[in-house]
């Protein structure tokens, strides 16, 4: 008998019938003999309206409050879902995070999980019960006041439940049917990857391929749990993410996927003085601000001028703020100004293979330049290659890298239910 | 530098803007130097809303998980107050009936307090913040599971936190100005009771008048807690209820109210064997279905038949099963048939003064007599004579009563704001 966690979204229970449906699948891996604990997302848009609920009261609600008003999202898909499980025979039992022993920082609105104490979730499990956990939501350690891990988290919940309990697998479930090598709305001939390393899917969700988040993923390989991303809607097999088994024969591609992200705008401070310690300031300066800075570039000082450019990527939503903090620092460091250009998109390719296959990069510089893609700005790491190009060339640059690397499926079978993400 | 507990129902907490007045009557309290503790319910119909949604999904929901969907009205509704007030320059903080320390027993759905443990909310206060407390729920001793208390029991919540803090007094905010000689939708000539004993106000609830819970004024007599019932639309002074101070001249009138109730159906098991222990057995079936019985009359037995009939009344909602429970009955105690009636109505007096004015129950039925009513059953207590009558007399009857004491006030003086009660 094995212990399977499942984590489903909110679009998986947006209404009454939805969360039957669930309950059904649910019941059913149950009945099939697997103990089973579920996390589950708010309905819908419910946390999205709570938040509109409080904007109605103030635009700048309290942190603690605002988490206390949103973990009622949970509260009210995981009392239903235990409901429309007990309709169909089974016992279930719904627990807070709080209950479920999701033991968090006090950092509301994105707080870590910091340790998991499942202890009534295994006494459901010994029971014969069906535990239903809130996802996104845990409990402080130092306030004993409730907080939530933010947006999409109920992935990392699922994970780390699972971590905690041991489960043999964690399923998320969505609604598209696992990861694919691009996204098949830019490259209609994108096929799904049946396994993955949790290195690759951490520098895929890194560059923009958002089915898990990548805070999920890292808690899993820290952890070492077994991820099944997978449709709600059927029963095919999705997409494991696990650890590379030493010793696998390299049959896959060199390349596993190609990732984007338009979500993304680039700095320019132009005209640092090329002295010790001047990106440090400028990069403390950005960091008081919690801003999650991405690529960084900086180009070999001219000799005439004993003056350098730095670049740097960061989420749009980001801009304003880096950019009011940067200015105030203009007088003090002295460098000439500083850019901003949000018109930009970021592509990347992924693949353990690359460690053992040189000339990767050449490659992927190739298929861009016959595309007619400018390359902007460059990045890689060990198993990822990434560049940031025009927006307008995100396109065209992730059609000709997935041609390029052998990834096109010969028949266009990709199923993608989803549309919206 | 008091300490007051405030509470709120869902229709003063109704939307955002009904929220941030609140907000405003409670920072005024605070800033005029009190401690305050707020008790609220949740937004409006929310309560109904979510009992909705579980009947979507399934006719039966489990009375735990009902609990779980139904607390989250109250965390919603106490969170925006927090923000409200947050929004107006003062801290508070809010707590769920488990945070809070509400400690019931496991009936789901219609838990009993029994113990409070107020330490973080002594913590709130003690650190200058207002603490917003979820009005109508717990955490069940034994199993920690959430509960809730039944409907209306924000009220009791407001009381208990009162009695366990040692609270000064105990304000609970409705739609009307406080508690009144009768109905004044029924009696226009009906004034408001500035100050009622403890016992009065326990048999005006049990008797219909809806302001205050009948727990929560057993509560309130029990520990002593000081209540003022008044509106949240006004500023005026309301109802206070307390204890009757001994040795006060009698100068209030003998009558305190007059009490009415449609909630009621009147049961007649007829021809019962005039024999000891048959009644028992007849209440004993009934008390095991938690039928809550209300008067109940014993004509004296017919010699030539040595058989009696017994009537009772009961809500009407309790109809059915207290129907099928008797039927059951009817062969094993042998009586002749049972009688259903749901077209009555009850109607009190109510009045400490009774204890030592002689003559009261004279006057009352005689002021029904004039009025044309036709009484069928009387049950009395020290202070309070009961009687059951057609329905369609019910509304002669507490004008005839009201006028018969010399409670009708000499102008029309009356505010009476609410309209759904």
């Amino acid at each position: 008998m094995a212990l399977v966690v499942q984590k489903y979204g909110g679009s998986s229970v947006a209404d009454a019938e939805s969360i039957k449906r669930v309950a059904e699948r649910i019941v059913s891996t149950r009945r099939a003999g697997d103990d089973v604990v579920v996390v589950v997302s708010a309905m819908g848009d419910s946390t999205d309206e709570l938040r509109d609920l409080a904007q109605q009261v103030t635009p700048l609600p309290p942190p603690r409050e605002l988490d206390m008003l949103l973990t009622a999202g949970e509260r009210i898909s995981m009392a239903l879902l235990a409901m429309a499980i007990a309709a169909l025979g089974l016992e279930a039992r719904s627990f807070t995070g709080s209950q479920a022993g999701v033991i968090t920082d006090s950092a509301h609105g994105n707080a870590r999980i910091i340790d998991v104490t499942p202890g009534r979730i295994r006494q459901a499990l010994d029971a014969g019960a069906i535990a239903i956990v809130a996802g996104f939501q845990g409990v402080s350690q130092d306030t004993k006041d409730i907080t939530t891990l933010g947006r999409g988290a109920s992935d990392t919940t699922a994970v780390a439940l699972a971590a905690a309990l041991g489960a043999d697998r964690c399923e998320i479930y969505t609604d598209v049917d696992g990861i694919f090598t691009a996204d098949p709305r830019l490259v209609p001939s994108a096929s799904q990857i049946s396994r993955i390393s949790y290195e690759e899917m951490l520098e895929m969700a890194a560059c923009g391929a958002k089915v898990l988040h990548l805070r999920c993923v890292e808690y899993a390989r820290r952890e070492n749990v077994r991820v099944h991303v997978r449709s709600s809607f059927t029963d095919r097999e999705g997409t494991w993410v696990h650890e590379l088994e030493k010793g696998t024969p390299m049959e896959q591609a060199i390349i596993s996927g190609v990732a984007h992200d338009r979500s993304e705008a680039k700095i320019t401070i132009v005209g640092v003085p090329d002295k010790v310690g001047e990106a440090a300031r400028i990069f403390e300066a950005v960091a008081t601000t919690e801003i999650n800075i991405d690529m960084i570039v900086q180009n070999v000082s001219a000799v005439q001028t004993g003056r350098t450019d730095i670049s740097f990527t960061l989420p749009k939503t980001d801009g304003t703020t880096a950019m009011a903090t940067l200015a105030a620092l203009k007088e003090s460091v002295g460098f000439e100004d500083v850019l901003y250009d949000d018109q930009i998109g970021k592509g990347a390719v992924v693949g353990v293979g690359m460690r053992s296959h040189p000339g990767v990069t050449a490659k992927f510089f190739s298929s861009l330049a016959d595309a007619q893609v400018n390359i902007e700005m460059i990045s890689t790491s060990e198993i990822r290659i990434s560049v940031v190009v025009d927006q307008h060339d995100v396109d065209r640059a992730v059609v000709a890298a997935h041609t390029a690397f052998g990834l096109d499926a010969t028949e266009q079978a990709v199923v993608y239910a989803g549309t919206g993400r």
